[in-house]
């Protein structure tokens, strides 16, 4: 097949020397004579993966002991429910800063858990600005405040961590951890859903404060609890193993390329190409974002004349750029330019959007 | 690598030919140019594939129309929990049925949310045989009957359908779904994690009557309602990808190999020629479950002396024979002999039992 780049928002494009090393071992892992699909997650080799792959993240990211390490199921979208449920008592109240869809839903499903304050909304901007820190309406009694360091949809993105005091910080980071250095002593609570930065879908990542997890004493199953999960070194019950493994490998390739400092830098310089080539288009491309708040991973765009968006979309696949569809939200285009997209995508990307400007004027 | 024979209760073995299929795809599924697990669950490649692979399912089981398929996430255990939220309204009970340690799991993980009355239990026969149905004792107000037709850890397996009138019966099937024709009207709902006849771990399959979709109006997040989750054809939020194919993978497979009419045949005839092995052996190797209740999926088995427990599983292990160590609950040994496991499987299990009691006296 000829070269293809993959710009799909999620789940994303992986990196080939991962895809190529679980290829090669899908039949054969460890020299078990079985696929890692087929261990059992109670066996030694599995178990002695599993560690290796939290040790592996522990060190990216700088995590501190006093931090646990989950690998958990159900989505982002099962953890807006049940971060509630485990970090606010019956009758608490939490903060909300919504600066996108995925904020908004957030505070959806947590309302049957807890009184939802949206401490600060960015909906009247259409989401397209950042609510400025010094207009939230944050309560100092909140059992935490949630937000969201990158709306996917959206394309805005926080560049600082905001300072909330002594409440606990909890962020949806699904599309962007792992993209750059992260002050973990800053949050509370850090969660992910695998298909953006780490892995395959079916995959929910998280870095919680350990003294977080004793916080909720209302009912509910063992397996919500994420004290439990913690307790059971995230094998409470059988493990999305297959996940687990390929967000170890996407690990190790991480830290062969520098870890995330060096991540930092690329996705910077990735971000930068594309937003120029939009700016210096001369209207024909347009980014509708604060350039304030633009994200580094998601890029929407749209064309001077959306009549063009059809062709821009055929044209576009058939010289090898794929998932370049925008959300409905905002229409158009968006490019995702997680860590597995190499700058050598931007510039197949730049260079085609040159070429369709001049081509259909 | 030599042959061997994995006899994982779960993560289990899968069918060589759809692992073989799964390599040969991994970096270019579809003619897409990328990995199954890159493509969008939004996309059409991946749309029409999920709809396929449920296609495939209905046709395997002759689904009635009026049921309902469902790719979730969370592991059977999670579902332990979210049944009785869907099924059941705030005030309700349930009736459990608990035949070994999987069914007292549910009853644990339910208890938060419905009134759990069990309503038999073979506890005090350590789980060796089954309560005979008789001695149920059902209440015809329950909002459903919850039984597991067949235990992993225990080894014990109803080889009927329970008549239980008009409460729905729901059936943990783990264990044992795709392993014979089934009559699906018979349940109002059937779950399985899919690590054990369907594929790699993380996802989980239900097939639920439309009609019980609607009982719950207690408040929870959408994301935990399958009502939500049968509307959005399972794509509420991002699936797990790799697992929906992997499924899809297994489903063709089975097809090809005569649906569960023939698994049905092979399984019988699987565990047939272990347990007459066991049993011929003159008391060297035993099976503690009364042979009406014994199953075809897991088969425990104990040494005459339990000193030599450590040489067999050494020994096996080197003749190629992989995962053969009892669950703790019943020490010994344990061999999961799903679909994916082939009668020369047992025909090397078998073999390599005679010999063994042969050389060690």
């Amino acid at each position: 097949m000829s070269q293809v780049w993959n710009f799909s928002a999620g789940p994303a494009a992986l990196p080939p020397p991962v895809l190529e090393r679980a290829q090669r071992e899908l039949l054969d892992w460890n020299g078990s004579g079985a696929s890692v699909m087929e261990q059992s997650h109670r066996g030694k080799r599995f178990i002695a993966m599993a560690e290796r792959v939290e040790a592996d993240l522990r060190e990216l990211l700088a995590i501190p002991a006093d931090y646990a390490v989950l690998f958990l199921q159900g989505g982002a979208t099962q953890h807006f429910a049940q971060i509630p449920m485990n970090l606010a008592g019956e009758g608490d109240s939490a903060d909300y800063v919504v600066n996108g869809h995925w904020g908004a839903k957030a505070a959806g499903e947590a309302a049957p858990y807890v009184r939802v304050n949206v401490a600060a909304s960015s909906q009247a901007d259409n989401y397209l600005r950042l609510p400025p820190r010094e207009s939230w309406q944050l309560d100092p009694r909140a059992a935490y405040v949630h937000y969201t360091p990158n709306e996917t949809i959206h394309g805005v993105e926080y560049h600082d961590v905001p300072v909330v005091g002594d409440v606990p910080l909890v962020a949806d980071m699904s599309s962007n951890i792992l993209s750059e250095p992260l002050d973990v002593s800053r949050f509370g609570l850090i969660y992910a859903g695998a298909q953006k930065n780490i892995g395959p879908s079916g995959l929910v990542l998280m870095i919680v404060r350990r003294d977080l997890l004793e916080r909720s004493s209302r009912p509910m199953a063992r397996i919500f609890r994420y004290a439990e999960h913690a307790a059971a070194a995230s094998m409470l019950n059988t493990p999305n193993t297959w996940g687990w493994y390929l967000a170890g490998l996407t690990f190790e390739w991480l830290k062969e390329q520098g870890g995330v400092a060096a991540m930092g830098e690329r996705n910077r310089a990735k971000a930068e190409k594309l937003y120029a080539a939009i700016d210096g288009s001369g209207g024909y491309y347009r980014n509708p974002v604060d350039p304030a708040a633009r994200s580094r991973m998601n890029v929407p765009f749209t064309l001077h004349d959306s009549a063009l968006d059809a062709d821009f979309l055929k044209e576009s696949e058939a010289a090898g750029l794929m998932a370049l569809k925008g959300h409905k939200a905002l229409g158009g285009m968006r490019a995702s330019l997680y860590n597995a997209v190499p700058l050598a995508a931007v510039d197949a990307l730049v260079a085609f959007m040159g070429d369709f400007a001049r081509r259909h004027g």
